[in-house]
Order: C-alpha cells, then structure tokens, then sequence
C-alpha cells in the first residue's frame, strides 16, 4: 500500500528535490504541501521544472488535516523553525522525517551555540533517531521522528567509520570537503551570486562549521569513544555534489585490501555504498543519486579516503526517503534507483 | 632599457600566458618565438586571443639565433624535453628560465622514478637555481639557469615555510589542494572533457602527484631538516586557481597573532604575498594576478592555512617573469601589476 | 508485459542516458547490450555512474542472437554505422529505433552531401517513420523502424509546426540555438577540451549545421509546402540543454493569446509539451526531463518563440524511449516522468 | 603628462575593471573616489582583489574637491542616479565620462519609459557625445561629457554599422545575444544566484530590453535612415563575454568578400577591431580584453555577423578608458593592450 507524504516547506532546493523523488516513487503518494506563507501557489509556480508533474496548491500548516490525510510527514523547514512543528505533528500520530538539525545535536549547550536557540523541544530531541540508515536501519525502521543528516555529515561519516569502528584507524582526522553551491539554500547571498562564485574555490567556516559537532557526535557513539574531525568545507563551482578527503592516521601498517575488507564488511547490506578502491571517484558519477561512492588509498603515513555524494540526493531528500521506506516497510531502494 | 625575450614552445596555455604578461611588460621585448613544429605559423594562429598584439612567426630552434638576438631564454616545452635544449642555450650565453620539472629535482633517482626518463644534463642541474623569488632572490639575481616552480609546490610552500621555518609548526603536514582545469595543461584527455570535467570534483594522483616531492626538497632545504606532506590534489570545474588548504601541527599552544606575525616577517620585502588573516581566501581574488593571498585559523589541533593562486600567473608565467625582473634588474613587479 | 530491450553502442553520452532512463522503466528490461569492440567489458567500467545499477557485459553483436532476447533495439552508434546494422536486425523481426541521422533525411542526395557516404539501405530508408511523437504517433505506433530525431530539430520543430501550419508565421523563419557540450558527444575535440569551452560562447557551422535540412524536410512535409529556416547553432558552457530561439514573422497581427490557442489545440493530447506563455522559459526547469518548454512574445514585427529541452532525453534518449512506448503500447510517459 | 582621474561609484563590476585597467595605465592617475555610503572603506574592502594594488578610501561625493585634484570623471552610479551628478561636476570644469544609460537616449520620452524616472537635465543630454570610438572619435576628442555606450549596443552596433552604411544589408534586422553573468551587475537577484544561474541558459526581456531603442537610435543617426532591430538577449552561466549573431538581410547578392571589404573599409584605424572572417569567433578569445572579434557568413538569405566582445572591457570600462585616451590626447590603445 502507497505510503501518504505530507511535505511542509517544500519551496527550497532540497523540498525540490524530495517531490521529484517522491512523484516517480511507486510505494508513496504526495496527500498534501504546507507552507509558513499567507499566500497559497501551486508549487508548481514556484518551482517551474514541477508543471505537469505536481500542480498541487501549498495550504497552511494544520496538524490535525494532516493526519487525517497523511502517514508521515517531511519537514524541509530552516534550523530552529522544524522544532516548532514536531510536537504537534506526532502528537496527531503523524511520523515526522525533519530535514533541519533540529534534531540531531543531543547536546542541547551545543545546540544552542550553533544555532543561537534555545531547544524547545527537549523530550522529542531524545527520542530522535538519526536517520543514517547504513548506520540505524534498525532503530529508523520503529522510529516516530526522525533527524535526516547533514549533507557533509553523511559524506563524512560514511567514509570514516568502518575505519574507525575496525580499529584501523585513529579516531581523530582530518576532512577536507568541497561543496556544489545548492549545499548554501536559495537564500540570496553574496557568496553564492553567480559571478561571485563562479570560477572560484572559498573555503569557508575554517574549523568552525556546524556540522563538525554532527559529525562527532555521531562517530564517537558509533565507536563508543571520542572521535574528533578537523573540517573544513569549500565552496565550488558546480550545482550539486560533496566530495571529502579524509586524512586519517592508520593504527597500524595497513595495506589497502584490509582497508577494502572493513569498508565491505561494514556495508555488505547497504545498496546505496559503491566501493570503488583505488579508482579516482569524483562526484559527478553519484549526480542525480542516492549512492555515496568511497575510494581509498594507502600512503606511508595516511589512509586517504574519498568520498562521493549528491548533496541533494544522498545528502539530503534521498537520504530522507530511504529513511521513509525502511518506516514504511517498502525495499530499501525504492523510488530511489 | 628593455630585456630582450626569446620563448621557446609557446603554443600551450602556459606560453599564452607568458606573452600576454611580456606583451604589456614595460621593460621586455619579445624578440624570437622558437618551435619545435615543422611548419612555422603565427602564434595569432595558434591563440587567436594574441591576433593584433602578436603576429610574429615562429621560428625553428637555433640556439645561436637565439642568442644573437636574446637576453634571456623562457622554455615552455614538456618535462624532459626541456634538457636538451639548456645545455645550447647556456652555452651561448642566454640566460634560461624553464617551466619545466627538468631543473627542479636535485636528486636524479626521484627525477627518473617520477618522470620516466634519466636525466641528461646533471652539470646544469647542479647549477639551476629554484624560482622561488620569497625564497631565492638573491640566487636568482645571479643565476643562468632558474627552474621556474610547479603550480601547487608554489601554492603550498609559501603558505607552509615561514611556520615550518620560525619552529611554530611540525614539519610534517597535509595539503589538500584544488586546481582548475588549465592546469592540466592543453593537451585533450578525458578527464579535461568538458562534459566529464564540468559538475564534478574529482580527486587524482592520491599520494602520489610528481609534485610533492618537489615540495619536500624545497621545504627540507629551506628549513634545514626532513619536511614530510601528504599531497592530495583535485580538479574542480574552472578555468584558473588553486587553492591549498593546508593542515599543520602546531609545535606548542598558539594564537592566531603569533601565525599573523610569522608570516609578516617573513615576507615583509615580497610584493605579490597578500596576507589575508582570518579572511575566507578564495581563488577568485587573485584570478588573473601574480598574488599569493594566504589567510589562517588556529583551532584546537592545527593551524589551517589556506594558499591561493592562479596557476597559470604566480603558478607559472607571471612568477616566470618575475624572476627575469629579478635577473636583469628590473623593478620585480614590473609588467606584473 | 515489460518490453525486452536490447542497445548496441551504449558506451557514449546518448547510451548512458538511456540506460538510466529504462533501468528505471516500470515496462522495459534490458537484455542485451552489443558493442562494436571486441574486448566485452560490463558497461558499468566505461560508465562509473552505472555501477550497482547495471553490470551487464557488452557482447558482440549478432542480430540472431538479440532477435531471440528483445523485441526492440535501439541503435546508438555514429552516423552511417547505423545502417549497417539496420538490415540484418529488421530481418531478423527485430524494431529498430535510430538514434543516428541515418534514416532522417528521406533525399539520399542530401544524405550523401551532410554525412559524406553513400545510403546503403534505400529500402528501409523509405519505410522508416520520423520519430517524433507529437507530429506521428500514429505511424510510430505501427512502425518496426523509427528514425529518432536529432535533438536541434526537435526543439526547433516543436516551436515553429504550430504556427506554421495554423497559417499564423510565414514558413520561412530564423532560429538561433545554444546548446551545452554532451551535445558534441563523448569524442575528444579542442572545441570540447574544458578550458576552451568554460567561460565562452561559440557559434558554429553558420548557416551550414547537418540538422538545418532535417527540420526542412520534416516541416515542409508536415505543412505542406517549402519551408525554410537560417539556423545557428552555439555551444555554451553546460553540460545539458538547448535553447532555441525562433524569429517568425507573422502572417497577419497577431495577438499573443492567438498564438497560445494554436500550440494549445495541437498539442491537447501531448504529455511532454508544457506551454510557458509568456514566462522566460530556461534550460534549467527541464533539464533530466522528457520535457520541451515553448514560450513566446509577440513584438511589432514578430512572432519571438523559446524552446527548451534537455538535448540528452527529449532530444535524444528520452525522445527514443517515448517512441518505444508507442510502439509498444505502453503509457506514453511510462518511464519518462 | 598623466590625466588625473576621479571615479564616482567604484563598488561595482565595472568600477572594479576601471579600477583594473586604470591602475596599470601608463598615462592615468587615480586620485580620487568618491562614494554615496555613509561611511568611506578603502575600496579594497569592497574588492579584495585589489588589495596592495589600491587601499584608497572612498569619498564623500563633492565636485569642488573633485575638480581640484581630478580632470575627468567617472561615473559608475545606476541609471537614473547619475544624472544627479552631471551637471555639478560639468559646472566645475571637469570631464565626465558616464557609464550609466543617462546621456545615451537624446529622446526624453524614451528615456522616461524604460527607465521609468523623468530626465531632470536636458540641457547636458543633448551636449552629450555617444561614446563609441569607431563612430565618434573625433567628437569624443572635444567633448566634456561622454556617455559610454551599453554593452550590448556596442556588441550590436559594431557588427551592423557598416553593412548598413554601406548600403549592402537592410536597415531592419535581428540581433540573437547571450552574455555573462556580470552584465547583471552584483545586485543579488533569485536570476543571478548560483544555482538557478548555472547550467542554464535564459532569454529574457525578449523584445524589450533598454538597449534596443539605443542601438536604434545610434545607428540610425549612423546611417541617416530609421533603422529597426529585433533583440533578444540570453543569460548563460559564464562571468565575462557577450556573443551577438546577427541575422541581416542583403540588399543585393553578396560574396563574403564584399562583407570584408566594408568591414576594413570602415575600420581601418580602429585598434580594437578585429576581423575574422568566416572563423568561429568566441567569446573567450576577447575575454579580459577591449577588443571586438567580427566574423561572418554568407548564406542564400541573410548575412550572418557574429560580435564578441568582453562586456566588462569594450562593454564598459575599457571603453570608457578608450574614451579617455582620446579626450585626453593618448594613444588610443594606452592601457588597453
């Protein structure tokens, strides 16, 4: 039986990308679009490349018609906006699969020094469930709320933990991200004008970005210890995509088929993890997918990891739908290959 | 009064940029166009963007010619091409600048494991001086024979000496460096196809690019003890830049200031470093100029310099010309401003 | 019952998209990829993007062979190798969908003069049926050899038919095309090398593009009388996507909404049309569609119509599939939304 | 003896390559900006690529102080603004030269309806020369103020001029643009941010720019007769360049070398011409300089004359300083090769 999607802020690039995957989804059907804005336009107005595809209206936000109509609902809403919508949303018995981070930091101090807000929503937060289905299949499949990762996290963690958690590896290292500029929203800046981007590479948020302590968090409960990352992410010129180089201290002497072996023991179920071993991947082959491609080579002093996804795909709306199928019981990659 | 120029192999994107710089360079003047081509066609053929500001022919490959009418020599031909023209050149008393690798390497083992090819000029190599004016000036003034640098050993040695050197940093780090696609050079592969290059971050020669142990030599000299670097760079979709994050050891508990004064100190007499602080540095700054601009964090682990570039001007040509100003005694920003 | 589909020649950009496209399709199987090399790799090794999704091995192609497997084949190999193969795949009981130009032009003399070689198959040529869905679904639906459009003439078709047979434009127009570089194709060109075609604007064969005389034919045949078209085509930095834009001059004064009318009547029943009015359409919101966007102006003294379509699916693979559909009797959308 | 020069408004794209070329003219000084913020950074702090090139502050905006230290003026302000400035710094004897539309249209109504404000100094309006060097130069020579043309006009008109004139094409034709991104301008708008500007191309204003009643106007002043344009122009995702083909009808049967004729007949002394032929002129080839490439092609119906120009340089601020050199007795290319 379709699963019926309710999509609230579906006016971004990453609302964008979740209807396109959601119309050609065939276990899931699209009951409803809400928007924070007075006015109502069909999303197709907003979104040109949606005519002919999805003419529906937005209507305001109302938990209650929700549910009536809905199983789960998708918030593509900013960070500290999506917290206000959880606890109505479930307490109508909705499922909620929330794109912004929310949800993801546990520590609420943290938190708040990110995202300059107080946590109104302590008791959901624990609940949450962080919705890295390599990671959490299990917990995603009987969650209420999930918290869909952040697009750096996701390339990060994927190509650092099997490392990590097989004592491979230091768990301390180095990630060097770059960035496609859909990565930055549709919000107008001066960064990500065209001809202020363009022809270009900007390092930004040196040692300082947000998703840092996502990353962290996360390896260190993975591999039950600390776990510390020095990131630094770059703008470049391309439309979508994430590629990281992690730089990470090997425990031992290592020779890459071992490398290979923790990477494919790690993820022998995971349809989505392309090990690709000494090849360059680049991220223009996981364009337009779900796939995170991994590629690794060992050095004298470093295993070097390459890590490939799609921002918007892997990184972000696809992410949230391979959350929803392992929910909803469809196969893993459905809508989604 | 004007330095007369011959340049030899000026049909690649490093020789456009060689005569674009010379052409509006108030102390040189280009005299000869030498190629290794049969026939003999006006470079505006080749680049029609010089069609109105240079016409000349080019001329096959005499030495003596050359030097009737030269001061200096550029070579702009492949590695190991270049060293079997040097030795003629010098002999007739030009004076040579070569873009190649030929004259960078001291060590004729690691030329011919990375180059594939013996060496056969081992008196003129003893001699070649390193274009690195922040670091050679006064060698270069006197020298005959300058082995311009490598674009990313440019990159990554002005933002890694002066903290490696002043003992602020271990001379042990990582650079991660980004290049546009200029740098690799005019030659038609696959990976330069428009199709496959654009929308796409692709990382390449992982651990293993001819340009690191360039780096190493130059840094192990200049700080007169073993500098180790893992090397990783990665072809983003644009024409010109590189920019290098690098990630450094702090040697003992620092302050951004201290990194800021490092670096003041050491290039106080240097036009074309631009020290840009805790700024977000971007290629796109110093697109199309001779500038290193250099900008620093300090976090908790390292300190993070991030170097930029444009490959083909401070990576190539314009440092080129720099040097020749330096070799004749000319302001050492003429022509470069 | 899902269609059994076999490829030959799938190692280009043209082949790539129409493996995603039907690796996909709710009602087609692939069964038998055929390459013209003789080494048999899986296609996944020449496409990185395809791995997890197909690794089906190319095999060498015997027309008896795929006759046994597939109901249809689609043809992706260059111009004059296609009807090589046509012959024998036909006899064979096989449908043939063309991507190449060689069963387009029905004047073996024009043929002859664009592609440079004799027609050796003069029989098929007369039967086979001009794949473009909006002017003859009904022909294709019955057809065992469709000549899949080229992807200039069918956006420029698409935007002129209209108006031309309504008798509202003169049949005798102006259209100016930009097209991103997958339109070159996958073989290495300096025009496609990436620091040429980056940051620039290129027309090319002026007055003079193979496809001028395919839009003549295919318009003069569907209106009844001589049309002519001056048409430039140029290369932007892109990977996907044309914009035409068509100069018309009006029959008599016209009035916007009469316009409207006329595309709106003829293409009632076209699920891929989306008529834009007087938005200005772009490549971007039908880039990876099936789509083809027109919008128009009138002016004083024309008639201005844009057309957009991605160059790879309504312009090529997309294109072939909606034809497969047809002839199959499935959804004429199955697969392509 | 260097001309002394102020510069009004220099935040800008085009105040940033006046800046550019104006700080390695070997004949300018710049000895004044001036701005209309409230506070007064070094220019540097607006454009960091100018950083150890200018560190100049800008300056409240005060023609008395102007015109004591300067002798002409640019104007890099918006339309509308600029004609607020005009005539206080004409008083004090200053040269202006104004890149805003302000002076460009002699038809007040005209100006009135594109650009939506009142002209409010007429008197200055009908002294202003247009400041195209190939028509106007010896006008120029003797003028106090100067408006810069448009940089689609100067692509335009540059291509048309002398065909008409010389009687061999109609004095009506069509001209199909596509430029850069910076032709905009750095006001962040939803059309210029990056990911709705990248991989796309985008018609806009069709048959409505600002810019056609301006080539109207100057070219049928040019060539003594009312002369009408169709002018579409096109966003396409690059920084720099304008392409314009142009679709003209012969008056007569031509061969391309009577094209040529009239062309190097009406540019004989023009250093910034370039004549091409029947080449495939592109943008990139202009890029960064003040040069226009002119090629074209005969065909049974039209004549086909393809433009490039950098809209930066020979559209804008390379123009200007074109301008200056020649009110101010330089050699006309000073600066500008």
């Amino acid at each position: 039986m379709a699963t019926k999607v309710a999509i609230i802020g579906a006016t971004g690039y990453n609302g964008l990308e979740l209807l396109r995957i959601l119309l050609r989804h065939p276990d899931a059907e699209i009951v409803y679009l809400g928007t924070r804005a007075t006015d109502e336009p069909a999303i197709s107005a907003v979104h040109p490349s949606l005519l002919k595809l999805c003419d529906m209206p937005a209507e305001p936000i109302d938990p209650e018609t929700i549910a009536k109509r809905a199983d789960v609902c998708f918030l593509c809403v900013p960070h500290t906006a999506a917290m206000a919508h959880v606890p109505g949303l479930l307490e109508k018995g909705l499922r909620v699969i929330d794109h912004s981070a929310d949800y993801r930091l546990k520590d609420r101090a943290v938190y708040r020094e990110l995202y300059k807000a107080e946590h109104t929503d302590p008791e959901n937060l624990a609940r949450a469930v962080y919705g890295l289905p390599e990671m959490y299949a299990g917990e995603i499949a009987e969650a209420d709320l999930v918290a869909n990762p952040g697009c750096y996290p996701t390339a990060v963690i994927l190509a650092a933990w099997p490392l990590i958690a097989a004592g491979l590896a230091e768990p301390d290292f180095i990630a060097d991200a770059k960035s496609g500029v859909t990565g930055a929203g549709k919000k107008l800046t001066e960064t990500t004008h065209f001809p202020e981007a363009n022809e270009s590479v900007l390092p930004y948020k040196v040692g300082a970005h947000q998703h840092a302590p996502e990353m962290i968090q996360v390896l260190s409960e993975a591999v039950g210890g600390e776990v510390t990352v020095e990131f630094v992410p770059h703008l470049v010129p391309m439309d979508r995509g994430i590629q990281a180089t992690l730089y990470m201290k090997p425990t031992t002497a290592l020779k890459a088929d071992v490398v290979a072996e923790a990477f494919r023991k790690q993820y022998t179920e995971d349809p989505f993890i392309r090990l690709r071993g000494a090849a360059f991947a680049r991220t223009k082959d996981v364009s337009y997918t779900n796939f995170c491609d991994l590629a690794w080579t060992v050095t004298e002093r470093h295993v070097i990891v390459s890590s490939c996804i799609d921002n918007l795909v892997k990184g972000a709306a696809g992410q949230a739908v391979e959350n929803m199928n392992i929910m909803f019981g469809h196969e893993r990659s459905a809508g989604l290959l």
